[in-house]
């Protein structure tokens, strides 16, 4: 039995005693509703402008803390409720078009900049309204997730809407993001959904994930193939994006224990470990953020960077794979992945994590938030590993399974 | 008098015996028509994507060098003609909307990809049509580049059209790129216009640039104003682009030359050397991509990389500044910038060069051409610094001007 108490209490202590004070401090917007996510490396806001994704990340992550730690009786983190009802009384005032769209961005008073083009908005929106709704009981809030989950499952097959600037008849691409969220979204508000709409669309999104986008000949997940799962030879086609695949996994591997199944476990595990050898940076250490499947030059000119998301989420399904199939491949690479990511994005002077490394290793942008970067991988994530680690602790690990 | 000759062999050399033959030999698709651009170290073809921006530009470059070298007569170099009229033909043949608008990307066959979003593929067709009409005498291409540029012109102020996800009364904006293109539009296909309106462009056009983009508090070009010129502390506000406003400079410098605007020339002049000052990497050498110009976290993850326009066009402005003012600084700035180009982005193996090095100025991305580098900036540069230093060795410079 490997020792974890160690790493327990380190994910357990940077949670509650570094990441989720940080954004409880610095963040609010006290003025004008909602949150600030540009905060710089001492806290201070350097950019006022609001972001969907990120407000409605952070209402989730504050909500789904107090539903999960609020204690008994969850009064006791009233404040971590508060949090969340500040950033959802500015999201429903703001948030949302007509139509019930979800904004992409908003000017500190809650203007519209950005069109409702970016259906991630919504994804995060049904997260944070879902958990919300358990959080404080109201019906509207239940509503609100519900109605724009109905709304994302008719838009997936043409998210973009009109803002797609693709011909899509020429080399039509579906994408692997939307799929791979729904595995987590389904689950997520599973206690607001009709009990078959929940296994329909758990049974697709697996099948997805694991059978179209995961290319077998190349044993990696792609993150675009072509309407019927072929790989299409193009920067698109071609991509990879491991942060995001081995992301997918752990959310695969919580509906294969939902469903009991452990061939599906296992393969989650053997893609999640054959992208880490793919994708670790044997000469800088850490993890690429795009890839060329043929080993092209990608598009992406940030491809060789590090990012606090891609390595949080790989800890995450890590400890995932090692505590529910015993494989000990797993838990070596947890510990390579723990030490480069502990040794690297925490800034022990001014608490919180930095978001993007170069390749070496060195802080790109001295940022704690920015556009893409707010209150949500690093909770989410440390929230995970702890609790997974507390559970290795007391019920131990799956028997080896070779 | 500063010795120049060394400089004038390279510059030439790499020209005509180097870059122009690697993509005469290597770009053109002769089953399909139009140019590979994506080609990797070797000069192997990895994509074969078509993007307009590239294939006019390589239309552009071979019909002026052609023009500019043909010789006399200019039959000698009727190879040049041949390539510029290849990629001419995959041009007039797929790459206009019926509205008239050149659209971003085709497939290999000619197939639209990506929707005229983008009104620099307008820009660069014009160029290119309005070089290929002087090299053909052909008054359909001249009808051609003349309706293109009033397009250009009638879609100004909307550039994106309806595929423009800004709110745009939220946070109006207007961007640099394009009065900075056309000044150098202007001038390009001057031979075709109404003489009243090349003078009411370019007055438009150097107002613009040297009044409203730049900022005399800040002492540099920004890359984005409100409509009414002034500054917008947000993301796209705080944006400098210090290549693009080197590369505008020296736009202005002919366009002050052709005006003999000995003011006009000092201030442009001023600016490439504050620009250079604000933007140039002490600790690495190379100019940044991108700055932020209150010091904040850029958006951009490439903000650090070193890229070949970038120091191929401030190669030129900083000659023809030297050339025309006579300021030891151009010169002295010259052999810095040299020195690091000529040491970083050719490569002496396979020939061409290297578009993206990362910060410690590593190659980033093995390729010569992709979506966005192609037989454009390095020509264009390598010929106006073989023009300019030949006029300095045959002419002088201009008086010093302290």
């Amino acid at each position: 039995m490997i020792a974890t108490q160690t790493y327990t209490q380190l994910y357990q202590d940077a949670l509650l005693n570094d990441v989720i004070p940080f954004w409880q401090k610095h963040s609010l917007d006290r003025q004008q509703g909602g949150f600030f996510t540009c905060l710089d490396r001492k806290e201070k806001v350097y950019d006022t402008d609001k972001f969907i994704w990120l407000q409605t990340r952070q209402v989730w992550t504050f909500s789904m803390l107090y539903n999960r730690l609020g204690g008994s009786p969850p009064e006791q983190r009233a404040d971590w409720l508060d949090v969340a009802q500040h950033g959802a009384d500015f999201l429903t005032k703001y948030g949302r078009a007509e139509d019930g769209s979800w904004y992409f961005s908003l000017t500190r008073e809650g203007r519209t900049l950005v069109q409702p083009y970016n259906i991630f908005s919504d994804c995060f929106a049904t997260m944070a309204f879902g958990q919300l709704s358990v959080a404080t009981g109201n019906d509207a809030y239940a509503n609100l997730a519900k109605s724009t989950f109905e709304q994302i499952l008719a838009r997936r097959n043409n998210p973009k809407g009109r803002w797609n600037k693709a011909v899509s008849d020429t080399r039509p691409l579906k994408n692997f993001a939307l799929p791979m969220i729904l595995c987590n979204l389904s689950l997520e508000i599973e206690h607001l959904l009709d009990k078959e709409l929940v296994e329909r669309t758990i049974d697709e999104c697996i099948h997805e994930v694991m059978d179209v986008f995961y290319d077998s000949n190349l044993g990696l997940i792609r993150e675009n193939v072509t309407p019927d799962g072929q790989f299409s030879d193009s920067f698109e086609g071609r991509l990879l994006n491991p942060g995001h695949a081995i992301e997918a996994m752990w959310f695969i591997m919580d509906l294969a224990t939902r469903r009991n199944d452990v061939a599906l476990l296992e393969k989650a595990v053997r893609i999640t470990l054959d992208t880490l050898d793919y994708a670790w940076d044997t000469e800088h250490g850490g993890l690429f953020y795009f890839m060329d499947s043929q080993g092209h030059p990608p598009q992406q000119l940030e491809w060789d960077q590090k990012l606090w998301w891609v390595h949080i989420e790989t800890l995450i399904t890590l400890l995932k794979g090692y505590q529910r199939t015993g494989n000990p491949d797993c838990w070596a690479w947890f510990e390579r992945v723990h030490a480069y990511t502990w040794s690297h994005f925490p800034d022990s002077e001014f608490g919180e994590w930095y978001g993007y490394l170069n390749r070496q290793g060195d802080v790109l942008l001295p940022l704690k938030g920015g556009k893409w970067k707010g209150c949500f991988h690093i909770p989410r994530g440390l929230f995970q590993c702890w609790q997974v680690l507390k559970e290795i602790e007391s019920v131990g690990i799956a028997a080896k399974h070779r």
